[in-house]
């Protein structure tokens, strides 16, 4: 028992309740209840037997830290799983029903996906936030002048209404990704080794069976079991490293642009955040500072799930597939903690007009350089304002890919 | 000057002329000259001035290892490659047109996508070659028994049809992807810090400039720059690994087939290859060991380019940009080699329908244990001929996403 | 509340109490004792007033999930801690000497190391029981003649003590650096930014502190603070990885040699271990395949200490830091757990020599090949039995290093 | 061939003749011509013959390009050089005794080691260098006060001496790992399968050879060859990467505090050097940002070889091994570069003394809100000195670790 509650993952409380245990068991118990009503569709198994065990998996009250004991000897904890199922089913041949024909990979790829698709719908919330508030930004900083930086020097005149714009454009970026993965989140049917023997055995109708397995579940069936095939998997993870990706490039800029030299941005306060333990004066940028810190992680997360695609061999691995699953979590806890507190970050936003005017304005000799001649850096903005008006039509819609 | 020519990395002569230092010169050379007549297209520069430049440019014989070690200085090899371009311009009038307004990111992103884009059309016509051999395999053997395999032990039969449209499935899952990177592939424009300030201060029009240039180019205008909105990058990347990581499904399972124990697949012999330094008798799978080695190696160069978009500050980065050069080389000629050793290993495969056959009666007691009657494993394989005819389906275009 | 009870991580009960959250608060409140102490130790807290706040903190029954969602707020756990122990304190002059002149770092990094000495120590007793098990194969098996494969195929005769010898060989390459770890674990001491200017400003004497602060824990202390200096952690992190790489080979290997249709070694049984949820005959190699799987996780966990190490900046980083933890926490129990499956694993392994030598006697056409004459493989076994003998000594402490 | 100049890895010139394919051939060379003098040592070569030999490959000019191309069906450059060496030798009696004995990975591996041991000449006179630059700065600036900065934002008053200190310790961390991977360099010697046989067969006495081979080449036999014992390699990596690590911060350090709004550092400036390709007032810090991209890289290259060496499976590996070549042969390149870079970033560094002390005092109401009372910053610096005293005492090598 690991006993994890978040405490090395601060803000991890924002993803309670997403891919933790309790909703991993509970996906798996709703897929053993789904493959019920499947098997119901063509005959196999009677509505009312499907019924009563689909209704004495709802009420099942698993102990998930023996559940993840008893995981050890099979390997997974689908194995358990089903025998507590099986035992709560009352009699030998309704519990002959449960997960018939179904192997463990199944059962537990099915869960993730569905704990996934309700980690999904949580980040694709926050990041409309996020869209939302940047958006905003964009738009009331159009004409906001602002030194620009390369390489950490000064280099041309941007305006604040750009910088809001690229993020919001790399959000929206990372958007469309997420939509093409929650599209086409599929369902993981195969039975034994891939070629639904025992199903077949069992109903003579195994597509049939999994297409309604699928339909039960909300989900697609793909035409073919992907036990080794973990493309579903690494899209999945590629979508949730690259919206870790957009927010860790927004939060490192806010944590640069509030240093106290430069000053053009600041955290929004919130009471009792940002405090030390120490220095009472202390308002560190917390929201900034945790979502860089995610986007230090997730890159070696979705890497995990790579490494464990390309060694998926036989008809189920040896290895690799066991590897997926912390990684899997861990990036989905990891994007909706980060996409939630990026969501407060961007609209908690407090811009320093100001500041940023003042700095373009002192530091115009080297920001108009390039051009050649002295002058106001607001007179050298080129198509600042046509890129942020490009990417708030993108924003609405009206050109979604950019 | 590291001089590597690919003997740490062999087989890599197959990526030859694919995203080595010529390439990106001779590249970057064609963007330059594509930005000349860009500006000819708005009248910034004269017809005939932007031709005699592009003849110029294209009659540059520059010295690489020269351009390499100046590109220090400036921290990119764009800075001495326009040096020579003025240099060679015939006068100073000529000279200051060429790279007017751009600055050394948009010509070094734009050249490194022009070269992946070669290296995606030969990736591409390799990945078709391995689907149609490997659509070969699922068709001819849709019937052949063989034992399957799970945590390496006995689990259920199924067939080698089964297995190569489960590998064709995967080829075909990393191939959509490729095909979505291919069709979008941006220029990059935007000027020293993302506004085109120089580019509309000479034409008065940047936008169409940009446009234009996409055009000359053949790439998408993305509507903004992206000099810190690395998703292109990262996506490319994630769809390089996702060909490397089926691919190195494949080559593991050879692998493991081909082990002498089992005797089931053999990789087809050439002359001279798989032979050791002492063992006169050794048939290595020589190119299944190098393909599972890229696939082992592609996850952490992906990881890599997503590590360098996380931080992708400022208006062009400090660093980030830079680690993402040599990964997305490497990753690209990684996969060229990987798809092109591939595409031999599964056109001569060699299968022993006879080996399979005979192991799956021999282990047909623990085969067909899930069943709990004994008999022929070949009575046991369920939906597996139809899983093989509807990857085939989708193999022939009838249903792309499976 | 991320609720994690290692359902996903089977075998992680194996590290129950191991770096897990309460371990963690558990080893705060001890670093804030003996902090107390170390101050009483110059007399700035009285010995009285030390002793009934260490109690306090020994009595401390703190809601570990409420501490974790409070511990955004301030980035770290440690701010709501000391105020907790604060409240606990009974009054205003014994909550002020609480955590005075330490920071948030001091205390959460001292926790990690100790939480690590924990871990440590039972990767330790581990290692050593996996030792003496391979050591006992190596001797029992030092003539067990068996095929030596490389890249898959036949090679030369080895033997399975010399095999069993390279595992062990490996074994003590792991636990030579484990040790060099071990012994000189830091404690973390520099308050706010690393000067002790606070803990000076008290007591006149902050190196003084500093150490009776280290001995207080039984760590070292290394002449300054290492806040932006985590070759601590690193070097822990790759000593950890090396644990599992040497792990991760010899599972890799057993599952291979444990196909069935290699079937020289298998893996112990024990009661309801292998079991599948589909098939009653499945034997599978449970720990061979978590051991592997672990194997397959820990590079990239230490990646992500390396990769926060390298951008430790300022006094003390924005994100790097706190990109540690989980990924510390998570290599600490994988490898704790990991080591503990593998002592079960070569402690239960079954040869089968039989089947060695029949396959042996079986490929001696092409094992002797090499040697160019035909005959018995056992008798080209080269030095086989005087490496052995070699990795025997190095066991035995004769010669530490190899 | 892949024709690689480092165009896309500034400054790695720094590197030219460092682990390229010309040192590589160069390294297998003079390991063949080892193993015969080391086969002279027991008279199966007549030291005539040896000496003959060792002339020939001495006088060998190899086309690298084909050798590389032709490594492909060996899976390794070892046998086509091994055929090369063997048709130079003039006789068949002469090239039967190239290479007898050996197998391919013991060339590779031992010309891998010589390779890495001329990087890390080159490395630690560069982090000799840098440690004696950096302790310069700490004992120039140990009293020279500056803002102390976490989480971003001021903490409390520090020293730009202790700055410098804290990064010399970490390079004397990296150092000391460096030199415990130095000075146990082993000799790869195996044979076929790891016995030996041949040369026992042909010898004798292979442990003789082996050690004779050893000293040959200045190298340590480690009682047993480690074929599938990956340690040296990744004790090699890591501390590589530690190397990095340590440079990271310190550039990561200088690129922040010489923005431009804080300008407490500033690197040297060189002709021609940080210009930008349109900006003409540009001083970008290129040295700091390029060794802060070799930092982003160095993890995820070290991670590369413990990923192999978790997978080193038989007697020796389909796919693992072929995968460290290219991540070593790079990471070494890397640090090599990156050294260099950094001995000139730290030597040349400028500080602003009046800048630094300015800011401390215009912050001092933050600084010093921790102490409770106004003042000068100067007068809170706390064990700042002592702790710079102590790192330069442990630079003077009174006490080496720390």
């Amino acid at each position: 028992m690991s006993d994890d509650h978040g405490l090395l993952a601060p803000g991890s409380h924002r993803a309670a309740g997403i891919a933790d245990d309790h909703a991993v068991v509970a996906a798996m118990l709703r897929v053993e209840a789904a493959w019920l009503r499947a098997l119901a569709t063509v005959g196999t198994v009677e509505a009312d037997d499907a019924d009563r065990l689909a209704g004495v998996v709802a009420g099942l009250d698993l102990d998930v830290a023996a559940l993840a004991a008893a995981g050890e000897a099979a390997g997974n904890p689908v194995v358990p799983l089903v025998a507590a199922v099986r035992g709560a089913a009352g009699d030998e041949r309704l519990a002959r029903l449960v997960h018939a024909g179904l192997t463990s990979q199944d059962v537990l790829d099915t869960a993730l996906v569905m704990v996934a698709r309700d980690a999904l719908a949580r980040i694709d919330a926050d990041v409309a936030a996020i869209a939302a508030a940047l958006a905003g930004h964009a738009e009331r900083h159009r004409d906001t002048v602002m030194a620009g930086r390369t390489l950490t020097q000064y280099a041309v005149p941007v305006t604040f209404g750009l910088t809001a714009a690229q993020w919001l454009a790399g959000v929206l970026d990372a958007a469309a990704d997420l939509a093409l993965v929650r599209d086409r989140l599929p369902v993981q049917c195969g039975g034994a080794a891939g070629t639904l023997a025992l199903v077949d055995h069992l109903t003579g109708k195994p597509l049939v069976v999994a297409e309604a397995f699928a339909a039960e579940l909300g989900l697609r069936w793909p035409g073919a079991p992907w036990h080794t095939r973990r493309r579903p998997v690494t899209r999945l993870g590629d979508a949730l490293v690259g919206v870790c990706d957009a927010l860790g490039v927004i939060a490192s800029d806010v944590a640069l642009l509030g240093r106290p030299e430069i000053g053009e941005v600041r955290e929004g306060r919130a009471p009792d955040r940002g405090g030390s333990s120490t220095m009472p004066h202390k308002q560190n940028p917390v929201l900034s500072v945790l979502v860089r810190s995610a986007a230090l992680q997730a890159p070696l997360l979705g890497a995990q799930l790579h490494s464990a695609a390309a060694q998926a061999v036989d008809q189920r691995p040896d290895g690799a597939w066991h590897s997926e699953w912390p990684a899997l979590r861990r990036l989905l806890q990891l994007t909706v903690t980060a996409a939630s507190q990026a969501a407060e970050l961007v609209s908690g936003l407090e811009v320093d007009v100001a500041t940023m005017r003042r700095r373009a304005e002192g530091a115009a000799g080297q920001l108009l350089a390039e051009r050649g001649a002295a002058g106001d850096p607001r007179d050298y903005l080129g198509a600042a304002g046509a890129v942020v008006d490009a990417v708030l039509d993108r924003m609405r819609g009206e050109n979604p890919h950019g």
